[in-house]
């Protein structure tokens, strides 16, 4: 199964659209407007809508896979579902499953995520490294010999994120603690674009540590979280990019509530209405991601 | 759906068998006995057959999410149908999934894993702190609600282990980090019994640190891995348990592939002299277990 390592597939779609806005697929279902019905066959549609617009204006979709967890095995079987199709829209995936497990088990994760599992194959996944690098090689391994992506959490969004992340040792943060782990490793999923599938999830709401991340990791692409509903700005959002010849490059930018569930879109009652208002919103990320990068 | 708290459950399971024992149930399918058949059916086979044996022997059930979701929705499925089997054997579950995300995310992780998911009702889960308070808090919240469990990754059991966890900060290593977030919190899982349902991940493979993490959370049951196939004994096992009148108390230490996969069962070519081996391996780990407790 050689194909294009993901670090090519992702810049190239980020380059072509000219921002690195990536569209997070949260199905809240109590959040999904009316028309759409209830339940699991509100979740399947609103889901099939949401991808089809994400393959007109993100560079990758980043399902969350808790909300289709809570939806039971059916819901497992909803994500699947997702994935395959956009896949065949060539939107890469991004699985935000933050899985974290040691050896064997471990490897049934990625199996699980990254696939041979049986339907599921998502192009990347989100990890844990707080059990240490035994827990995070099998992920590298299968996503060497697939050409898939592994973004591993470094410094998360959260209010309480720098309780265990934020603490001091040897006068270095954990997280950069974790991003040391790392380091050694990103050439294993570097693309010829200069850049690794190896990334690091760096928040929009951190913006120096970001921008101190990238010292530590020059070559790996930033997922980042925090940009949008959670309160980061676009400039935020790409202090950690690096500037090249193209502008600002070297990771993605989520954006998930202020996309999925605009007011507009909320206030809407049909599904045309419905699908202008989440467009406008996700073309409003997208220029306002793309202007960052030419700041 | 009040009912009694998940310490309160366990602890009574624990002093009816004389031994802390859980049955960690991983369906490594490449390791299923041949008789079993292949795929989905062996490892519906090998689930059902092995909770029959873990409500005889084990005080709980721990399955390993990974190893489900390795089989695709389908095995998702399964694992649902695991619990659900053992709910009817009132053996306690214990999901290992090692789930971890912020806000409205674990909230729907925690539904995932605990319920209300459709089909899902696992009485504990376990947990990564990575992220900090906000990314426990809506487990907690649930278990509260429902008289479930929460066990914390605190210091497990793998080489790789120390990397992160055993960095000092403030002369203290981050697992006692950890700890420290969990500490003010077990009073609300506290059962009848004195024990709280937030329980912390301590290994037995860390007898010392063990030792120590009982100082900082008295009143928390630890959940034990290491023992056996990764070659911790049952004394290192024990090593963070309290000396009660009724011996050492407060925890439960999981067996894994000892039990599942022990060698004169992996040589058996009919399910009854299976059974016998495996339930031979069974009795094997609570006697030594109940052994240590009773030294």
């Amino acid at each position: 199964m050689t194909q294009e390592p993901f670090a090519d597939r992702l810049v190239a779609r980020v380059r072509m659209l000219g921002a690195p806005l990536c569209i997070g697929l949260d199905p809240y279902t109590e959040q999904i407007p009316a028309f759409f019905g209830n339940g699991l066959p509100a979740a399947t549609a609103f889901c099939h809508e949401i991808t089809a617009l994400a393959a007109v204006h993100g560079a990758a979709l980043k399902p969350q896979s808790a909300l289709f967890e809570a939806l039971g095995w059916e819901g497992v079987r909803l994500l699947h579902a997702v994935i395959a199709e956009a896949r065949t829209r060539a939107l890469p995936v991004m699985l935000d499953a933050k899985r974290g497990d040691i050896g064997a088990t471990a490897a049934g994760y990625a199996a699980a995520c990254l696939g041979p599992a049986p339907g599921m194959e998502a192009d990347a996944v989100t990890i844990s490294a707080y059990m240490g690098a035994d827990s995070i090689e099998p992920f590298l391994a299968l996503a060497e010999q697939t050409g898939k992506g592994v973004a591993v959490l470094v410094r998360t969004s959260n209010p309480g994120a720098a309780a265990i992340q934020g603490l001091l040792s040897k006068d270095m943060p954990i997280w950069a603690h974790v991003a040391s782990l790392l380091a050694p490793q990103t050439q294993r999923l570097l693309g010829a674009c200069g850049w690794s599938g190896l990334m690091a999830v760096a928040a929009a709401t951190a913006p120096d540590e970001a921008a101190r991340l990238r010292q530590l990791l020059p070559d790996a692409l930033f997922l980042v979280p925090g940009y949008g509903a959670q309160g980061a700005s676009a400039a935020d959002a790409v202090a950690g990019f690096a500037r090249t010849p193209l502008g600002l490059e070297g990771g993605i930018v989520n954006a998930s509530r202020s996309v999925l569930f605009p007011a507009p879109a909320q206030r809407a009652r049909t599904l045309p209405a419905w699908r202008e208002a989440v467009s406008a919103a996700m073309a409003q990320a997208r220029a306002e991601l793309a202007a960052a990068c030419q700041a």
